[in-house]
């Protein structure tokens, strides 16, 4: 695919049409290294084909945004709205989930050409509502939509190496090799007070939904850690029998270790040569001063309980990160599980319609992760973003940081 | 079962010692109405055989007291450590829980006699220890075995009704008729204001580990209901199709309603005569007053989604439950849902050796309920207390407590 | 339970009301070594409880005979036509059979109630039709009932070892020590000719109604083994490698030996004491003389390979057996599993209504196994006799006789 | 893909060389209307990407011609030997088979440059074998390669249409409408003398080994089918209720029925405008006079069972074809299930060596079908064939010729 000639004639000066544009162009550059095959599998139910989230994502904005303001609006294709529907029960039926890698039809080809009929129509929208009063709400839309597009980003990225890694060749998604990380020191303890804190999203930038409101916490006082777990750290509990001792797991963390047999994180593997870690660049030697990354909530937990520490909860997280005090590695790396589950805020509420299942309705049975990783897309995280994921969840790119 | 018979001499003036008799032969009553073969099945793996209580709860004792106080200790029979173990990885190999009810043998009987032995074993220790330096610790882990045994009595109760419920001759384990439930008022809602609340147990009284440390949270101000939903109000929601509207549940929740193709809690059924409830005086009519029990986290949540509130956390319940504002309901009829996942308290210790497994390790994937039940031994609730349970579990006495 | 006591007064001559209540009586004597919680266990959905066969072998006696032919028939109990129905779609619904063992409620002693109630009431049935012109056909129906109840005899027998299997204690239903085998000769083999043989049962006794009809078919020239594998030459097989050798084993049999992780038969057990065998003498030191038993058919295929051999087809078998070639083993020790699928006979009839369902139905995907076993009641074996089971079967009393 | 490119130069005068290159490139031609995704997904476990058909078959003639006969040999891609071996033990470990989908690398480009390759070192190894003394044992293997190619052609055509239906799109494989049957004629009754038969293949044409030795059997007089069931006649089955009647069903075909929850055969839909069937034409009107197809085996014998006929034997079957007596549709329509078990003939034997997997391994739990079907590639079909698929295997084109 030739990514270049996907890039929409910018020939606007709003500077929201500018942002769809580069944004909507992102997802089609991260779809570049791969082929059509590469883009129409599907490796496990919890993640889906390229394809699927090149439509889907393109659906959002048909569905959510072309469906109800367009004039005259036509489908792209009347079957499309079943299709690349994820999750929205409000919109109707769906396409079963685990069923999306069957669908080879329609092309990628059409995809792409759903991507570029659906980025035409939103370009004369947003003109057509230049000046209007109608624009802030539809901006404030629009601006969903392409946050959305960026979480999936995120995902195609985790999407594909899982993909990958089921392929006994190991292809690699990026060329060259990841630049080696350089010795760490002994991890260093920043310490923070008791107090009542602040949470959440305030100011006028854009946040979701779970973010919300902003509210007071109290937080006894904690200590947390001033970097990230390496994979050299990660690798002694290993050694040290940390897969074997059911004192170090939560009970539900033993059986699933015990269930699905396992003596590593999901994409390390040991052969005559040592440690190899797989990721974008392919297979590669374990570099113990990386961070340990691709680790699972129960795994986190393991570890920090064998290293005499525990998980932050994300008030201490958010807390921390919005202090001076230097704290490394925070963005841009792992996501950072804390031992919080997943859950309202005070005095939450969700939007009306279908848009309201965006993030309430999976308040269950998951964990926060705070951060964001090497595979979020620029200018996409912030202190109070809440993302989330199963305990057992370990293809996205999450990490640890410790807390006492 | 003759349970007079089982009632120790109680030629003792040591409170404890009495205190262990009579918690002890209650659990014997509680299974006098029952049979052999009631006392040895095993309905789900959730559930234990009413024989498997008795003598887990005695395992508890030789286990973890007279094993390594007793003198020339020798076990009552060799193959109990390990049959009877329920969960504690540091003791040992244990009997696989689903096979609980395949132990026809030992026999009812020599289980009885397995826990007259230990009875008097135990009695002896206390005895021997009066007045000693070592007394206030063995004290303290007697009362820990009989909380424990306590518990496992509130247990027999649920595990009998969900194993009568299986048997289309639906068997009552009590005779008579439940009393039935003077009408209610509608729902009144009590207000609390926002500040710094004391969590968790204080003071020299029993409580488990996971009571602990007291400390200190932020509460937003918030309204509790004066009562516990009633069957009549439930019956609304499931009248107003609560049962097969997505919008009202969590997504975890409405594919386990599908999955399970639910359309009522688990004792609901109904037919030409209306709708009945399955309880442990048999099937009886359902009584619209009396609160709803054995309701699931998914159909609280959905119901206080229905009726346009929430499920308080466990903080505001404490708190609430520390007030003298009147509420109603808190203890004696059944387990209130927080919308807390259960999780460790700041500061939260574990203690040493096998005994560090009784609560902490199952700090995941569950929910805390607060008060305590109809089938709760009398004495054994807190305000304190913790109750935890998965959002799918129904077979314990929980109900709705409402907060906004 | 005193078997004594539950045998009927036989103040009749007919000689069809004495077998009655001789088959009847055997029934309990079987359970008489049982406690009431032996006889309600299940230990897995292929087999049934001790009290349900009880029951069930009952519930066949009044719903086939009783019911149509009683004068004011009234069931001893109006749900047990539910609960103790097997598998006849044609008698209406049935109580799932994997939760047999749940049904707590009749206590065994009610079902000793009703099997008495339903003895008398056959006993008059039979004696108000001597020498009527019905007798003939009622009587047909009497020995079906009790060929069926000799099953079933057979059945607690396999089902209690089961059971005892899965509890650590290896209890045994039996006082004692098997006697030991002496010493086998080397394998000799008997010849057969190539010809038409006939094929199923001839004359006037009783048979099921897959013996028949007699027909004719073609058979190969053929050798067949004079005697069953021993368990010493099935060691020999295991410890050449046998279960690790997929070369050895039918497709499906190489998945279930991975999947199940099996690397013997299922009563089989290996200590630093030597192998041993679980039976209804309990656990023993494994008796290398005695045949192998409890063996599947896809062990027996594999041990069949291993040995340059193969399992007989049944007209073989049958065919041998009608010879005076003086086989060994034939009848009283364990089943023989042949090749040959289970499959209609050429002109194959069922019996109209819920009883065509006794056999025909089962037809597919298990296979023929011939002769009788240890656990066979007396007087129920025939040289025509189809037994059948699936493929990985294990709990009968199932061994191995080579063919070549 | 442009199927006549990868046609192969024909400069030989070799019949098998030239007999290799056409049943090779009909493999490239089966794929020609279907996209790079369309060949890489896999539908079911039971069914391969028609990426995996192409290497696997190749794959075939590397594994066991190429790498014993070739001088030098070298493989392909030394990861192929794993990736595209099927079943075969012998030859090694093997790529899971329902992850066969996830294989998007090799491209498929690389897998028909692969077919290239060893197409052209087999066309040496021939030319190079010419007229030596191993000429016949070579051409022997070519042979078999080339009928197992057949084999998965016809799996190719089959594997398409499944992974289709399970798109809501129901994308047509060919282009056009399929051609209507005339109306058929009430079925007519052949009828065949008892007595003895031989089955099984005689002569020096190719056949697999369990067509071996051709052998005697007895076969009892019977009817067969002049013509096969249609789509009208299998229509009254179901709107008779046939599929909520148990009396019509096998146990085991019962408990399928329900369990999957059907009520008509797997590419069968009715909506408004009637029933339609789905094809490699894509959704059609149901055409009444078409013989019906895409029938399991619990659905043939249902079927019959409802029609007061049977299923014949394999023998009867291929008796009654061997004759003169005009039936019809025995060859290119549909494979015709028989009652047969699929079992080894008297005396039959298997290859040493890995090859010796090819078929006999699989003989347990399977039925026997006959004849051929409209997907079988020209030529491959023969009297003695037999096909062999599970009794609830439904996505082959399989059919109903009734006996009785």
């Amino acid at each position: 695919m030739n990514a270049q000639a996907d890039r929409l004639p910018l020939n606007t000066i709003d500077p929201l049409a500018c942002r769809f544009a580069q944004v909507r162009a992102h997802s089609l550059e991260l779809a570049a290294p791969l082929s059509e095959e590469d883009c129409c599998a599907q490796s496990m139910p919890d993640a889906s084909p390229i394809k699927w989230h090149l439509a889907h994502t393109t659906w959002f904005f048909e569905t959510f945004l072309l469906e109800r303001r367009e004039r005259n609006f036509k489908p792209f294709h009347s079957a499309f709205r079943v299709l690349f529907n994820s999750y929205y029960n409000g919109v109707g039926d769906k396409h079963a989930r685990p069923k999306r890698g069957l669908l080879t039809r329609p092309a990628l080809k059409e995809v792409i050409a759903y991507r570029r009929n659906v980025d035409a129509r939103m370009q004369a929208l947003l003109a057509s509502h230049a000046g209007t009063d109608a624009y802030a709400e539809l901006a404030q839309l629009v601006e969903l939509g392409l946050q959305h597009e960026q979480q999936h980003q995120e995902l195609m990225l985790t999407d594909v190496l899982h993909l990958f890694s089921c392929n006994p060749l190991f292809p690699a998604y990026a060329n060259g090799k990841p630049a080696a990380h350089a010795p760490v020191e002994p991890l260093q303890w920043l310490k923070f007070d008791a107090g009542i804190v602040e949470i959440g999203h305030e100011g006028d930038g854009f946040c979701f939904d779970n973010e919300l409101p902003c509210h007071r916490q109290f937080v006894e006082r904690f200590q947390l850690g001033l970097r990230l777990v390496t994979n050299g750290e990660y690798l002694a509990f290993i050694e040290a029998g940390g897969y074997r001792d059911p004192a170090m797991w939560l009970s539900e963390g033993w059986d699933w270790v015990n269930r699905e047999g396992l003596a590593c994180p999901i994409y390390w593997q040991k052969d005559e040569g040592g440690w190899k870690t797989f990721g974008l660049h392919g297979l590669q030697t374990l570099d113990p001063h990386a961070p340990a990354v691709h680790i699972s909530y129960f795994e986190a937990d393991a570890y920090a309980r064998w290293a005499g520490a525990r998980l932050p909860t994300e008030a201490e997280w958010e807390h921390a990160a919005r202090s001076s005090k230097g704290l490394k590695q925070l963005f841009g790396v792992c996501w950072q599980w804390t031992s919080s589950s997943y859950a309202a805020y005070p005095g939450f509420k969700t939007a009306d319609g279908a848009l309201g299942e965006y993030n309430g309705k999976f308040m269950s049975n998951q964990y926060v992760l705070r951060g964001s990783s090497s595979a979020t897309p620029e200018g996409h995280a912030r202190i109070s973003y809440r993302n989330f994921f199963p305990a057992t969840a370990r293809w996205q790119v999450m990490g640890i940081r410790l807390a006492k």
